[in-house]
């Protein structure tokens, strides 16, 4: 069986290695696709990596993974980088799914580390299904759900 | 008959079924169109959905939906999703109605829901203007037309 | 005689009917150019509607009219708006000359209409002299020409 | 001698004729280049203006004059303008060279009128070395030029 | 052995030669790159400069060294290059390695050299990295790596 190529981008900048969980939860729930990883220094690398992973290793999706440090300039990278990330979606017509957590998202070090496992598995579940199961997604429509904290649900009258 | 196919994105994010309201608007007032919906899990991953409808789906227009936290991260995101939007347009030279509550929009929940209606169901219709009645929006030019709130109309001297 | 073919966009939102002012502040002044009318619901519309006139319509040049509202939201939607008009005139090579009042930019109902006149009727007259006297342009390079204001004149040491 | 094109775009907006200055240093220093000037009415007109030297009038660079206001929005205006001045270089691989003096940037006219005729001749003078002598820049890098005002210097430890 | 062509962007606005440094760390580190540089007067310059290098001197990777200035126009001005860089990459499928050290980062001048100089080291040998050993960076991933700065090392729960 041919399987699909699965990009994940990810950075030393960030503080913890939230591609192994992705590439676990992505690993564990399917045969079907074979990932590609591409490490860069920072996030505002990450749209040429996803670009190459893309054009030049042949991924249908990607994953990107990275976190911002707490002062305003990093903030601003993380805006440049998620424009850029955007950017390389509109020019190949593939998703890439972006997956930032903040460092000062959290207010303790377990929280955070939390949130970077919650987020990098809901998201790496999210490229599977934008793959193979995008109707489970419209099944979900509007329903609030969030990665990295406990889904919002949906509104109730 | 060849009905022109009319694309909806819209997000898991959302805690609202916005695209179920614009979707039975535009069935209601036209039997012209045939849509395609693509539900992905946030407001960024809009621009390439809604440029996937039109390349690869076939779609002459695009409705994209997406309700944006209350967060200043979260409309820094609204904000990035809507260059791409734009940028989509520009690269395909179609429409994409950005169709985008904000959860602090309004201040009860029953407010919020009032307000997601009024703006799927008037953007719907801006859809189909857009598609087969563009004379109809030269005509209230200049109107003060709203979305989600009563129309501002125009300035009275 | 063969007419340049100019395009003017405008909008729903807007409070008042700019597009009427400008369309007749040019055919008042020549007979050489053929209007070509397109009205979209929002400011964030305009760029994809002056692209496609351009491309689709055979427009030279286009007058982009807006109203935004006074919410933060709504200078956001305007500097989107702005951002895809500049991108549209780089990818076609052809001038979009925007028009933007914002709702507050005027302290009374009166003032802001006379403001939407002037600021209408004088970038009209920059549509023809780009098409047909920008020497006129040159002539009056660093002068402080105001659009909706009163000009603010030659810096007098 | 077959000359280079040299671009040239300004404003009406502006409240000096910066445009004069830097075309005159040009042509006090070199006759290998010729002069081709474009005004248009404010600096979101810029960009495409200095496109369409470079890809209609065979420019090989062009030097782009500006003066925003003192508002906010001019300096949002002159933000986009920026951005669509980088945007253009990237797509036509020509350099502009971006010389832009705020109205607020002095205290009395007179410093800005110095200022404005400080910043224009020295980006000439940059346009002539990005043409003729790289080297220059190079054996300059780090060393803290500036443009209308005195240069900063390289820091001493 | 044919050498990969290496391009360096760097300022005449800078107040420190970090080219040199970062062109040191290379060539100390191996014989297998040819370093092509280019000087431009202020960061808004590096874009086009990183894709000329790329285009038309043949380089397959650049470092983009600057030094913005501390007022708030100068950070915009960062902004926006930060922007066209990313820009650039996407264009062109090459990394392009910024550098900028901001000129207030450090409370006093040796303070700031010293962060130049090990920003531009370590970015030297990403470079390095990126073209050679990026089985090195994934080795490092989620560490916590930082240029100009100890690195912050990976989150201990």
């Amino acid at each position: 069986m041919t399987k699909v190529n699965v990009g994940v981008t990810d950075t030393t900048f960030a503080r913890y290695d939230m591609a192994k969980i992705a590439i676990k939860e992505m690993e564990d729930n399917t045969s079907k696709v074979n990932i590609v990883r591409y490490t860069v220094p920072g996030v505002k690398d990450l749209p040429v990596a996803s670009k190459k992973l893309i054009e030049e290793h042949g991924c249908e999706i990607v994953l990107a993974l990275g976190m911002p440090g707490p002062e305003p300039i990093d903030k601003q990278c993380a805006h440049q980088a998620s424009l850029g990330i955007i950017g390389t979606q509109i020019l190949t017509n593939k998703h890439i799914i972006e997956c930032f957590v903040y460092e000062d998202e959290a207010e303790t070090t377990e929280e955070l580390i939390a949130m970077c496992e919650d987020r990098a598995r809901k998201h790496a579940r999210n490229v599977l299904r934008l793959l193979f199961d995008r109707e489970w997604l419209t099944r979900h429509a509007g329903q609030g759900l969030r990665q990295g904290h406990p889904d919002a649900g949906p509104l109730k009258p």
